[in-house]
């Protein structure tokens, strides 16, 4: 499938410069650009000696650069360039493997309601009661229990396992081998525990002694809002009594954590091998970089952005950058560790005002 | 299913008042907790205002609560709310969807030995020589390799792998996609490698040279106790030449790995995200948060306890409080950032022992 | 199976006493080692004792060990164990579960190009067009996408998931439920996002509003070369417009999450949970230990090697070694904890020498 360069530039509300018929199959990075190719050079620095020696006709090009010149065909020049790849590569994606309305081989109960114009891979299985909305596109060895409920324009790759308790709005995308709704990792001992004594009395534990396990188990499932995407090998737990709740337009990365109870408000996003533990609320618009991990039974106030590996361990208000571990203010973890490199001057200093001081109390004697 | 508040208050051991013959269907916050319901009100603080205003009838209340007044029909007070929990949720736990006998898509090797009354779901995959307990209920799309012997009353949820070599107690329950038994990760170059060099010289690495790595590859499987729980997307590597071990009602969260030939003792609780690398020792009782670490070959005493994402490096004395990265005990850690924030004063008041010191000499001069 | 010490000394190229015929089935620690087992016996400190007192008939000794003394009735001398270790665990294991040709239940696409001597599990899903080399051995449930193009000789275990778009080289080994090939994490604000305000400014982000994020689509794959082996539950992303690299040679441990257009070169070690943001480029034989993170953007250069748990948030020479979070190279962590850990002390001498200046202030006045 091809696209013409005016259809495009219509598309990414951009100008258009040169043929407008000119086709493209596939965008390219300049270096690796043939004809055919639509050439992404929206930065000179970067890109403009390797467009300059490619064989692409054309190119989203720079502010202010001059196409004929760089022997285009045709042209097209955008505004913010992240935001027109959004449009781009969204028109350019052909999406994964469809399959023909329901393959035979799913298991899918008698009583489950799939909506229209439903695509349901190879040896799905689909429980008793479960509602999927139209337009789903589900890939091969998906498990979706009985009860589930998912809505409209459900993409839901290869291996992702939906427990029962669990209801999803409209537009999800997961990613393969996502789990969404598995049980809650919530543990007592039939007495007082060792690490209930600890976080009682910070680190004395008393004469607490070994006891098993007893198991809380979850009944109260997952809820997911609208526009929401779950990274591959990501794992949502289900809560025990009330839903985990992820809000609509939130966004988890790969091998990303929640725990059950936790409550992730909307427009969030949860970077790579974030870990969230059990109870923990987190606002709206909240950005945790790669690795994060925020402590159970925490609220992280909306718009907190905390650097990737950023460890909270308490309350984060509303709006606040942090990082590092403990996470501290940006501007208090960069201070912090200015001073900390410093330390060995500062060793120096003090040892040498001691010598100095010992040296005027000898003098005086 | 409904349940009498009698039949509940006997199976949690607890103090009833009221009508006994009230029936539940399930439990509830207080806020939503509605007729037919049972509002979970330990904490006053925390549920009484709107256990007023719900429209509940029966309740788990807080000591000392005065159920007529609350308008309720029954009630029930425990003394420990959360050991109450983890028998009441058991109580009013389904289950995840149980398959009747064993679903004619499973391809089960034929001498593989499946338990009596077991349930297994479709697509599943039993090599030649696996052994299963009876009571099973094994999810959908699970492998369990040739070989692999599993206990009593397995609770095994959808996607999980079971490699061969694995031998698993009674009542073992896996969360979906985990992983038990994947090869260990174990590489050796042919000539000393730079990290080699780097570990014994602490930095200087000579003239290591680059050298493409040698698999060792592992032989010994994985060996787990009873009453163990591995969590969704946890991965578990097989031993080298021994099993790589869990011990009895140990509990793994989501996504934790453990390493070749680690031995995890009895009776812990390893957090979301948590780390083990290969051939570490880690006693009984151990509670790591998530997103702990602990290095390879090193040992962690009898109920060792580590904060969220503490990072263990070096062998931890049995009774331990660690928290930190590096990991320190509880109270230096405590102390050492304490003594961090406090830098920049530090540093000020320095600067100013030096301006007077200098005055002084000058004064003098 | 079974061997006979001499064919297992000339697999090692080691050097072979006593009765060369004499065959063993398995390689065992010296504690648990009995008759028809090789006792690994490669340290008299860690095994002497144990060895002595086993039935073992055979052995892999300690240099200048006596082996007749040992009871022994052969014996293999190596010079570099954990190298003999590789040939030796090699020779010893028989693979897993194989299936014979083809599984019938698999879903294949017509076009799909098969290579010879190819075994494929139960439920396997292979798309239009896809080509598998020759010799592979892919378990059951494994999804291969329309497209994707997989070298000779492929060890693919059990539930893992190769999307569109993915170029492998020969040999690659890929452990449970791996997944190659998601979608990138790549999203975008209609207008400046606080996250990039915070970039820019290190902490004010201004009147930064609320906005829903755009996302960018994954069109450029991912290309593994020769030799790489992907562990348990890791996730690759699939590039924007190029594909995500990594180099032949290199190993992937555990729950690893490679991120969108990371570039890693060839013959490193990603050790268990590390995750690699968007963007990154790794170099050559790079160690990075359990739990590390790499930034977005950033370089690491060739021969770099960070221990566990090290975050490294910008870019690293060649050849450094690396710990801590922050990063810091080896001997400037060291040196910094040191210092942290001595502050206790050079409060109390601060405090001390203001404590004498102020006295001599007081004396002179």
């Amino acid at each position: 499938m091809t696209h013409s360069i005016a259809e495009i530039a219509r598309a990414l509300g951009a100008e258009m410069v040169g043929d407008g018929e000119y086709r493209i199959a596939r965008a390219a990075e300049p270096a690796g650009a043939g004809r055919g190719d639509l050439a992404l050079a929206m930065d000179e620095r970067k890109y403009g000696a390797a467009l300059r020696s490619a064989q692409a006709e054309a190119a989203v090009l720079w502010d202010g650069a001059d196409w004929r010149e760089l022997g285009l065909v045709a042209a097209i020049f955008v505004k913010r360039p992240r935001v027109a790849m959004a449009s781009l590569t969204s028109m350019l994606d052909p999406g994964a493997d469809r399959w023909e309305g329901i393959h035979p081989s799913a298991v899918i109960a008698q009583d489950a309601v799939i909506g229209a114009d439903a695509a349901i891979g190879p040896f799905c299985v689909i429980g008793p009661g479960a509602r999927i909305g139209p337009g789903a596109r589900i890939g091969a060895h998906v498990t979706i229990a009985g009860g589930a409920i998912i809505g409209a324009g459900a993409r839901i790759a290869d291996g992702v396992r939906i427990a029962r308790n669990v209801r999803i709005g409209d537009r999800i995308i997961c990613q393969p081998n996502a789990v969404i709704g598995s049980d809650g990792f919530s543990f007592v001992t039939p007495e007082k525990s060792a690490v209930e004594q600890v976080r009682g009395t910070l680190g004395d534990r008393g004469d607490a002694t070994g006891q098993s396990w007893l198991r809380i188990h979850s009944l109260g499932g997952v809820e997911i809002g609208d526009d929401v995407e779950i990274g591959a090998g990501s794992t949502i737990d289900a809560g025990t009594i009330r839903a985990t709740g992820i809000g609509s337009g939130t966004k988890l990365d790969n091998l990303v954590h929640v725990g059950h109870n936790v409550q992730v408000g909307r427009d969030c996003l949860l970077c790579g091998q974030v870990g969230i533990a059990g109870s923990a609320r987190i606002g709206d618009r909240v950005v945790l970089g790669g690795q994060c991990g925020v402590s159970d039974n925490i609220f992280v106030g909306d718009d907190v952005i905390a650097g990737g590996a950023t460890k909270i361990f308490s309350n984060a208000p509303a709006g606040r950058v942090l990082l590092g571990s403990p996470a501290l203010k940006m501007e208090t973890h960069v201070e912090a560790w200015k001073n900390i490199r410093r330390l060995g001057r500062l060793y120096e200093q003090v040892a040498d005002l001691r010598a100095r001081i010992e040296r005027k109390d000898r003098d005086r004697d």
